[in-house]
């Protein structure tokens, strides 16, 4: 039985679990306040453009459910919501984890996944055109994935323009980087960590999907972290004892651009993935870039493949098919591409 | 100037400031357990056909907005949502008053206002059927509004198969009856008080604006109303100490019909309202039986007319045309009808 | 029967009635936009000694807890909670109203219902020097009552203290007024609107428990009205849709000073009763100069006094006697206190 | 310089490291559907002598503050708090996070950092007998730590009454063990895991102070783990997507006792440490039989001992002395301890 059921089936890149192994024994202070928690927020500023006193903009929290919610829910004020595509995982995938918080989740229409700047624009002056206004929840916060839920990608041009639009009515931007990586090394965007922390307001690299055992690095990137984010992140109950968990863990991935060639490996096996199901004549539900593909599988050759791959339901697409997700990841092999070639 | 603006202009019907003032100076104990409200309470579960024991199953609140985020937050599981037609006040003009109680509200199409049982069932099934569903917001409590926030209303035989669904899919039906006098007195309504009560699991019986200068009754059908919902009330911050203030106006409204007769009256002035529109050649925006009325108005002639008419802006309909609101209620006299009729 | 229960036990004062009597048919546009609300909240501004450009730092809501929720969840960061007396009615009797809104309830130790300014200090002052402290709720407010909820006051003396505690740590200072006139009328208080207006950032006069039927006016004092509080007050389902309701109330209440003549009137039944019980022989709890007194009764003669005289249980005192209190208001007559005097 | 400074400063137990690496290529299923964590909930229901069925009702979280939050709000009832001895850590040390999910902290006095069973139970039937006690918060549940905030334990006698009380009223008894290993392997301890077991409603093994990286491990004794507890973990934020991070680590801790015997080191270390204070003629704060030791130092003695020593500042002793907390764990070495010794 091969998975590519998602990109978190394996644990860590080894050489993080070697980083943790090395490590182990030192006595680090608690609560993020380490050295190598202090060397991972260095390196990251570093590699988003920042200054090194930026680092200390740069926060590592476990999971991508627990970073929305801490970061949407300090970053608004509370007579505001969060704008998202229909699709985001913010609205659909995260039990009301915003909602739990006190905030509204506002909905604008999805577009293979991604919203469109000129509707958010929309959105947001038909808001303050509504007489009725002071009754209805401020938008406060514009919520996109990088990658999207459906692996797609906006590209410089878009978030430029998503970013001009939240500047102009002065909110700000949070991009949700859970597979950022593997954005990052999509073949033909055009998008850098700098481009990224300079049109965003605030942004995460992820961990738990990309090499790491968990973690997630949030950027602030214009000086706007909240007030006293420590204790917010503990009345979340986000904040981990043993913080150089997080901190080795980036640390690893940050050096020698580690983030960037085990991601490069994702999207090198999802090209032939891709390649492979075309040759074979299967159907894809969009054209994805990423590590994340969506195709569309007839019901019986769908049971059939069950017996030897996993992979993900996503979607009913009609009666007689049905779309599924194959993930590749940084620990996919070439061996295991081969393998489902064979089965296709 | 004449206004149409809304149906809570004007303050009480005369016979509720006659009972506050008669009943004054009686020393009456605090938080509802005055006789007015005991009385009032007895009443209502009487007019909807419900034992006197079960007088113990009404409530009475402030307002409406207050009244929705109490039932749906007290009558929803922690791991549940509310499911609102996308146009549901809930959804829209609350100002997140659901989602400040830690709870999404999930939204189907609207259709003037109106969900579609056929939609409220497959969303349910649909939210079942997700194998991703234990990460998304459960289905726990439907939310109806009679009137519509449009003016429509659900026939018997639409709430009834509402109904149906909900009992298939065991989650409660809740009713916002902010308006619902106007809406049992509609000329082809074949809904009664009786039947709500028999069909929904919670509603409530509008009173800000049918008549009262303040006051909501709900209504829990099945011997379901939470348990402590005093102390519950008291956390949501909307207990009044003078409890007397709700028990007497209700007391009022369902002594000799009251309630019944006044909202008649906001009817009649509707129909006449819609006739003269209709006769000057006036388009509707939709065709509502209650005592809310949307017009399609030119623009320049909608300038026009807020020279001398009070009504409310609605939505944008195109460039050249705004659909506006004009509402009657309990308090509309003929003689104000004549008035706008010689200003069109 | 005669009653001492509490100060809210009538209806509201006449001329209260009278006013929404007169006014009721007039069309009057909703949610506090009217001209009532708007002379109300001039009319406050003027009394606090504060400018008619201030006036639009007045706001009404409905009801005392109600009120505290929502100043206290809008006047603190997220990351602060706030400072109350043991005995505070934050603390103990709002069945957890603040912490609802995710803030919690700081407590140092009460004197008589009060809190002891430089006890305030200490105890923000060693919050600061723990080490901890990012750990612990920051305290973000202090919360007094006046008159407390045992009926003692503040002298200018101490509320001005307390006011210096506040500004050298950075923390507004807010009291609750449930029962503000009481105090101001109090025969030996030397505290004015103006001062209280002076030392305190926010604090709010009860219209509830002093001649109205329901209604706080709360003034922020500072130009420190939360942005948004119109949108605030909505979410946590306090909008009222008839604002006409408490700004008439108000509007009332400050012609004429009669909120202040009332109050005298509670007073001067209070010195009368007091003298009565005194003496009778009885002993009292503590010495309270406003209309809640707290007398110490043999259990057997409360039981007796019980069968002609209601008043309210407060707490056991030992195994033989209880405290009890007695409550005057705007309402209680001589005549009452005449037939107090015949039963003890 | 050597650290005492606390439980967590070192990494984790070796052979959880080895557990993480050798497991790390296999493709897992995630949010704790894999086989790890199956395995490791059942050595846990067995270790705490419940059924194999019963390991379904074991969860892992991530850290303490996490596990208190939701636990507590997910036994609560919305109209009940939880009640804890004053120096709980739920109560001063979480930031508000129990606060932020609604609930207050209801607070008893605390004996060395336990609460007293007949205080436990004349605060609750207190509550009942109050008048006013619909307008408080109800008791729901019982908090207590194992070992306590300062170290010291609950004996089985102790547990015992504290389990009857909750039993009579009707509310759960939740033990934080997040250094339950310490306190079972503490030299005097009567209480054993199956113990706790019987008489907890719910409490947790600690992880994360007590060898591993990050994890607390929930038992629900009496089949009581909430619905969709799933669903309501994910909303707190708190679902891992590897899950096998969490399973991994325990399933190491419970396999040949490991748990335990880490734990007996960690308190052999501490009882040499107590006894090399104790012949140098220093002063305990108070008698510790677990991990922490909470020393009273001289001022000048302890700015001398930072040079070569970290420990916890706790608190103010007196004008020159200051109680400061030594901690050992599962990884302090003999040679430290001996190091230590000639720093004294």
């Amino acid at each position: 039985m091969i998975s590519f059921e998602s990109d978190y089936i394996e644990g860590a890149h080894p050489a993080i679990l070697e980083a943790l192994a090395k490590s182990n024994m030192e006595a680090l202070s608690g609560y993020g306040s380490d050295s190598y928690t202090k060397s991972a927020k260095e390196k990251i500023a570093l590699a988003c453009g920042l200054s090194k006193k930026q680092s200390n903009q740069v926060y590592f929290l476990t999971g991508g459910t627990q970073t929305n919610q801490i970061v949407i829910d300090t970053m608004l004020r509370p007579f505001e919501g969060v704008i998202s595509a229909q699709t985001g995982h913010v609205s659909v995938h995260e039990a009301g984890a915003i909602e739990f918080t006190g905030h509204k989740v506002l909905t604008i229409p999805a577009h293979e996944g991604k919203m469109k700047a000129d509707e958010l624009d929309s959105y947001i002056s038909d808001f303050y055109a509504d007489g009725n206004h002071e009754h209805m929840v401020f938008p406060g916060l514009a919520y996109i994935s990088q990658p999207t839920e459906y692996g797609t990608l906006y590209t410089k041009k878009e978030l430029t323009e998503l970013s001009q639009v939240c500047r102009k009515h002065k909110i700000p931007l949070f991009m949700d980087g859970a597979r950022l990586g593997y954005g990052l090394m999509a073949r033909d965007s055009d998008l850098t960590l700098p481009d990224i922390a300079r049109l965003c307001d605030v942004f995460y690299i992820g961990g738990t999907k990309v090499g790491a055992l968990c973690g997630e690095a949030v950027v602030f990137t214009k000086e706007n972290m909240p007030a006293h984010f420590d204790n917010l992140v503990k009345k979340h109950g986000a904040l981990l004892a043993k913080g150089r968990l997080l901190g080795i863990q980036f640390d690893t991935l940050f050096t020698d651009d580690l983030y960037f060639k085990i991601c490069r490996n994702a999207i090198d096996r999802a090209e032939e993935l891709k390649s492979i199901f075309r040759e074979k004549g299967y159907k894809f539900y969009l054209d994805s870039p990423t590590n994340q593909q969506f195709v569309i599988l007839e019901n019986s050759k769908m049971t059939e493949l069950q017996k030897s791959v996993r992979f993900s339901f996503w979607e009913k697409y009609d009666e007689s098919h049905t779309v599924v997700r194959f993930a590749t990841s940084w620990a996919t092999t070439k061996e295991k591409i081969e393998e489902l070639k064979k089965l296709l």
